[in-house]
């Protein structure tokens, strides 16, 4: 226990002054995690016990500032921790500390840059989460998605991001941006690493060891508008894994998106400008100077837009997620590029989500592998989802990808 | 505003020691808000503006303390407001103080009682919101509902509980039970003040001035298995509503509930044991000790709920509501009974949720009127929900039965 914390240490105090990732970090509060952990009975361990775990700073924790990524929680100290920060600590992890977030999970970046490029952005909002697993600074990390803010990070930093099904993690004291999107996130450098962490998150061991697939998996391209924007070169490495997937028994369809999907992304824009405008009311009504302009210029979109237009979007998901096979057809999983292309540069903001909006929206579990680099040798990622609710099996076909990426030339 | 304010506390003060149904009230503070709402400029008033409004007491409050309900939060003070109780702010309302909830606003009561009886239940879990309005404490308050919670108290003290739509209006800030169904509620005296509110709450202007139906409604008996329960006063109620309604030309049909629809309370409560295991994650590890045995039985309880089991939950949920057509048939409006009859002695506990929990899984916009008395001459409740984001009709429908049981002998 002592020792992986030190390798930790060490590799924070190295390289956190570049890389920024920290918001908080307090080793006396680490310590004291070690001496009551050491104490715990043998059969009261818990799957994570004596494992480092990263949190992001939108997630209340009763022993460390939680910012929310704003300068209006500067000194905040909540009294309890969020519901998820108990679930690890249950588990036996030791909360290492508070990652960098975007601005209330928003958009405007804090300070953290991408450890493989330190003129580049990690991507948001889990930006801290995303570079510190990335770099080697903590094995395990938590964040959240409300568009596209776990797939994102962990595709530029060259790490697995897994977003579970809508709804299976608790979002107890975790600031809210988007009631009805928001969703825990999680990041490792391995499958296996998201699979424990999201398991003991969600109260589910099934989750925590997913079988191999018994056949290799149907797979199916469904090409959204947005695939218009990806840069040739994560097409590329999407079509090779596509393609290598194929020659290892799966089988493999490519399709434009049927037309009832289209559009997704806007209804997903609008969904999460409205109740960003309602989740924010607080902070609208007493620190409007001390919102970036995006944001406000978020909350003021979000209040423009009518109850007729939100209530229609609503619905329309709703009729997708019912209507979620026709999406999938006879496919087990959907692949697609997880960003536009590398992360851009650090000046230019954490990059575009919007390879993520409409799985997102629908509630889908999805995850990202490492797959290829740019133009720059910067990584690119493998987006996979399934149906909601198949958390362990896209967990299972993650795990076959992984292997299958390794170990063929 | 100085004089409804100096009502409020002449009564409060007059009434309280035995209603018991205010957990915090600081007078400093409501002039300290009558100071600063004096100063805004006319065009800047707001619709609530000077009305005095009661937070049920896991609401956060900047200004005042929060407790959840539990004695492990009994001196916390949150940093911030809820987003509900913001935008009061920001319309202009006053925030009189924090009414009394359950524990966690799940089962085990707070000191209150009903105002009409003391030796009976206002019913919970928003008690001192119900409570304090029904002894003309205050003129509005809000509670939540994740069973039965606004409509049931609000049946029971013999006034209006108004549940919008789930996800209408934002739990930011609010202490969370179980997430995909808490709602925020409201409560006033007649349909006009819980419209305003909800409006107020929810941002719609719509909502605040429901026009009145074009037509009679038509309007359905659809008779859930729960309804064997029901005491026969309450029935009768009911039934005389639908008599009255049908006089007044709406159109009233009986039927027994679609079986694809039998059994969503049971769905509710699997859901909501599960859920609850899950946001009190925190309270569960750090204070087991000081939570009650409802409450100790309702984690554990869900958390031995299978994945398996709140997945199909969670499916059949959704199909029902992509499916709700099904359920109204040819009507407008649902009505039932708001609870098995009259609020029980306050001993015997805060009464059975059971008439509201279908509605709630569902997310359906409910409101409950008083309507008749029990066999004690307490109040009995007329529950009527719609399709959901039907609430502005919904409202219209509730107006037009207000009138329409006011008006005639």
């Amino acid at each position: 226990m002592k020792e992986i914390i030190a390798r930790c240490r060490e590799r924070i105090e190295a390289r956190d002054s570049e890389v920024l990732a920290w918001k908080a970090l307090d080793w006396d509060f680490v310590d004291r995690q070690i001496d009551k952990l050491a104490m715990r009975p043998m059969e009261e361990r818990g799957p994570l016990f004596g494992l480092p775990v990263g949190i992001k700073d939108i997630f209340d924790t009763a022993d460390l500032p939680t910012g929310y990524g704003s300068a209006i929680y500067e000194r905040h100290q909540p009294s309890a921790d969020a519901a998820a920060v108990a679930r690890l600590r249950a588990a036996g992890a030791i909360i290492l500390g508070k990652t960098v977030s975007t601005e209330f999970a928003y958009w405007k970046a804090g300070p953290t840059r991408n450890p493989l490029d330190l003129g580049r952005t990690p991507g948001g909002s889990s930006s801290g989460s995303a570079a510190s697993v990335a770099d080697g600074m903590v094995p395990l990390a938590i964040g959240s998605q409300t568009a596209a803010s776990t797939i994102r990070p962990a595709s530029y930093c060259g790490i697995v991001g897994f977003k579970p099904t809508q709804g299976l993690i608790s979002l107890a004291g975790v600031k809210a941006l988007s009631n009805s999107l928001d969703t825990v996130g999680v990041f490792a450098k391995d499958v296996a690493g998201v699979a424990l962490l999201s398991g003991v998150l969600a109260g589910r061991p099934s989750l925590m060891a997913p079988a191999e697939p018994g056949s290799p998996p149907r797979l199916a391209l469904r090409k959204f508008p947005e695939w218009e924007k990806v840069a040739s070169s994560a097409l590329d490495a999407v079509n090779k894994a596509a393609a290598l997937a194929a020659r290892h028994g799966a089988e493999v369809t490519t399709d434009a998106v049927p037309s009832a999907f289209a559009g997704l992304a806007e209804i997903q824009t609008s969904i999460m400008a409205c109740e960003a405008a309602r989740e924010l009311a607080h902070e609208h009504r007493c620190h409007f100077d001390a919102l970036s302009q995006p944001l406000r210029d978020l909350l003021t979109q979000g209040e423009s837009i009518s109850a007729a237009t939100y209530d229609d979007a609503c619905l329309r998901r709703d009729q997708c997620v019912v209507e979620i096979d026709s999406l999938f057809g006879d496919a087990d999983a959907l692949l697609a590029p997880s960003t536009l292309g590398e992360a851009p540069l650090f000046e230019d903001g954490t990059g575009d989500p919007v390879m993520s909006r409409a799985w997102t929206l629908l509630g889908l579990p999805s995850i990202t592998l490492p797959c290829g680099t740019g133009e720059n040798g910067l990584p690119l990622g493998l987006q996979i989802a399934m149906r909601p609710r198949h958390d362990q099996q896209l967990l299972a076909i993650a795990a076959w990808f992984e292997q299958t990426l390794a170990t063929t030339p």
